[in-house]
């Protein structure tokens, strides 16, 4: 039965234990309440209804590679009003890093966030095509299996923390018109569930959040077709160019509509002007766009993270690293301040 | 058609050929009577009943680390009145040691239980989801192809070899209560029916052991739906915590049934007291355990194998390096000693 | 929504752009005319009738290896007689040389083969069981992702290129008797298929070349199950040993059947003498089988490609780097020199 005892002596990879992985790291007090789902919302511990509005980070390995990983980044994000930071965990920096040393920075944002008052999302942030394992670019590259095992060491280590608010499953399925092999939504949602299955029996506490087709803008297969778990959220990511003005129509055909019945996060969206640095389809926008869907959520009480908290990737919310304001930065750091009181 | 002749010259790492691993390595002379299966039972060439009652090694690449593996072993292995030793190769220590030099460990274990007249089984020895490839910690990490190629190698080397009367497919299928993912026994059924498949295909005289899911304890699906190949035998590992006393009713419709139909081996069990090195659930247990558990193999003509025949990994057969019997050691001893006769 | 900007900073691994391989390589000028498939015939772009008739080379980074993948390579398969030279990359070379210098080497033979009026197949050469992932010896290993994500970079690469006629989706279906797993010619077809739709989503302008099981001999099936994507054409690889003689009807009721339907293409054939360097069975045979199956092709239009040319490999065409032919070289340069106006 047992072989455990000396394979630490004759195993020579082994000398981590891989049950230290699997322990949950509580911080010694949970600064808050837990957030769980009731029907289209999100609640707290009192059933007060809470929504979040925040940004993403940028991959917390490239962040701790420039020196970037620290409470002064948390504190810049705080002072920007956020409430919620998505952790963007990219499957080649989560081998490059090791998933020891990786989890180590997880454990500190999550320490910092908590301490700051603000709620964590982490996200496996992959993109492509999950069945084939076919993606976007070679950063992106992961498999079902490297997916499983990351959702349980995840789960076994934030184990009812309630600053570990929701595990995005996949950042963004798609199938790139064709070019990563096919994709039906049926085929992606038994993968969001074979993630969710592992999650939960770890952890009953925590929000899946599920991102549909389209590079996670679709959710039309929703309506006829939801997670068989109870408890989750979805997810959209609604840029600028995923559709032409007039908006509102069609994201309500496309996503607003499962906001009356389950609770939705756009866990990402940005904009930023043709001649930025990194500017590409489709991001190209401007506050005409941030009015519009900031007032489409607000309406729907979906949720929302803004792209990303860096100077460098694109859209960028600050410009260099006395992180000063870009034109979305503005907008969403005026937002968050109206809105999350 | 054929590309290998320069592949010796211009693929490095083909230096070894790999036809080379899969040439029959039969001893000169074996000295054992060919086992097959007969209904419910297994026979040898005369069709004489046969029931194997031995211990398992630990691992031989474990052994090989610490100078033990080594034809005083086996002979150590004989004095306790063996009549099979099983072999647990661990997927990891499997791709450590590399394929060539493990399959080395093995020729000469199978050599030396051959000479001193004891049977051998070859037990793949990973432990968890072999659909979803989550296992339950990393030294039992592999994937399916891992798996059929694993088997291809092994039925090619030793096909047609009566010493290796045995070839475990997989040592204990479980979901770890769905954190590894889910697993029905038809998806598990497929697994091994693959995997038998490619054993067939080499070697006809060997028999196929499967396992059922909860760590290999249960085997009530088997009733409605059977291994589809002739000539297999199926496994338990009842340790004595896996069901509270008095385990007898529990025992016959969990995994006891189906020894009235095929020949059923449990490949695994032994007992502990609880405040012995490595004592862990579900393996704690005394003699009132061993004489209960006995007692039911050999009313229903069950074969059995205790684990394990080392003193660091635990239930020990034995203290220390001069094979000094255990608790369950004396147990185990003095039962081979009647009943192997 | 966008990593890459610093992922060339940050992820040292990604300092060759994944971006940089996807980028079409076209020749400046493109001395051939696109060929399509119209009915069972390949056409040309003025509706004419094109039949291909050339020669394998061996593995491109063999060749690289040993100094002759070079012009002067290319100009001997000219003096040949061939319209077409099919590029065998073996996965073990594809993985060994890297692929950014693997595509170069492609690069080159499409080149000169293009400035010597010769088309070119590009052939995924493994050898065994896609579904199960165990192939016949190690050289021809690799993974159904692996083979998706090789098409996705070869389609890109050589996206509308006339020159590179042919995909070659995997080289040998087999099931090695079962020694490699069951595969069903349903499961084959299905992940044909899926690396089809990868190429076409890429590129419509180029025609797949799709094998049957039994070492891609047998087309029987696709009478009732066919591919289910039009432009593609059927592949066979009728050694003289894969039947007895008479073969003509044996050959007809195999694979010759298809070529009333849809364009067939033997992308191997060959022969040799039993005590030639190599010889091994299906290949051993004389002019007697070499005139049988060139008038086979003939009376059907189906297009052909001798195995193999190079000194070492076998059956070969030549017998030293002087491009002196072999019994068979001599067979087909002639055969090649009639029919090839
Ligand atoms: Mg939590
Ligand atoms: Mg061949
Ligand atoms: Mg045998
Ligand atoms: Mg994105
Ligand atoms: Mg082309």
């Amino acid at each position: 039965m047992r072989s455990a005892t000396l394979s630490i002596l004759f195993f020579s990879c082994f000398l981590l234990s891989p049950f230290s992985t699997l322990t949950a790291q509580k911080s010694d007090e949970h600064p808050l309440p837990f957030i769980s789902v009731d029907g289209n919302r999100f609640v707290d511990e009192n059933g007060y209804e809470f929504r979040f509005r925040g940004v993403s980070s940028s991959d917390p390995g490239k962040l701790k590679e420039q020196g970037k990983w620290t409470l002064e980044y948390f504190e810049a994000i705080k002072s920007y009003n956020a409430n919620v930071v998505r952790f963007p965990v990219h499957p080649s920096a989560w081998r490059e890093r090791g998933q020891e040393n990786y989890l180590k920075l997880l454990d500190q944002g999550i320490e910092w966030a908590g301490k700051l008052g603000m709620y964590v999302i982490i996200d496996w942030h992959s993109i492509g095509n999950l069945r084939t394992e076919v993606y976007q670019s070679e950063m992106y590259n992961t498999t079902k299996t490297e997916s499983f095992r990351f959702w349980r060491t995840i789960a076994a280590r934030y184990k009812e923390n309630p600053v570990v608010a929701f595990y995005e499953t996949f950042n963004e399925p798609t199938t790139y018109h064709g070019q990563l092999g096919t994709l039906t939504w049926a085929e992606m949602k038994k993968l969001h569930e074979e993630m969710i299955g592992i999650i939960y029996a770890h952890d009953k506490t925590v929000i899946p959040l599920v991102s549909g087709l389209n590079w996670s803008y679709d959710l039309s297969p929703v309506v006829e077709n939801p997670i068989k778990y109870p408890g989750v959220a979805y997810v959209t990511h609604p840029y600028p160019q995923k559709r032409e003005q007039p908006w509102e129509e069609k994201w309500q055909d496309d996503w607003g509509f499962v906001a009356e019945t389950y609770p939705v996060v756009a866990t990402e969206l940005g904009f930023m002007s043709e001649d930025g640095p990194g500017a590409h389809v489709p991001v190209i926008g401007d506050e005409t766009y941030g009015n519009a869907i900031i007032d489409f959520f607000e309406e729907r009480g979906i949720s929302w993270v803004a792209w990303v908290f860096d100077p460098q990737w694109s859209p960028q919310m600050f410009k260099n690293w006395e992180y000063e304001p870009t034109m979305q930065g503005k907008f969403f750091k005026e937002k968050m301040g109206e809105l999350n009181k």
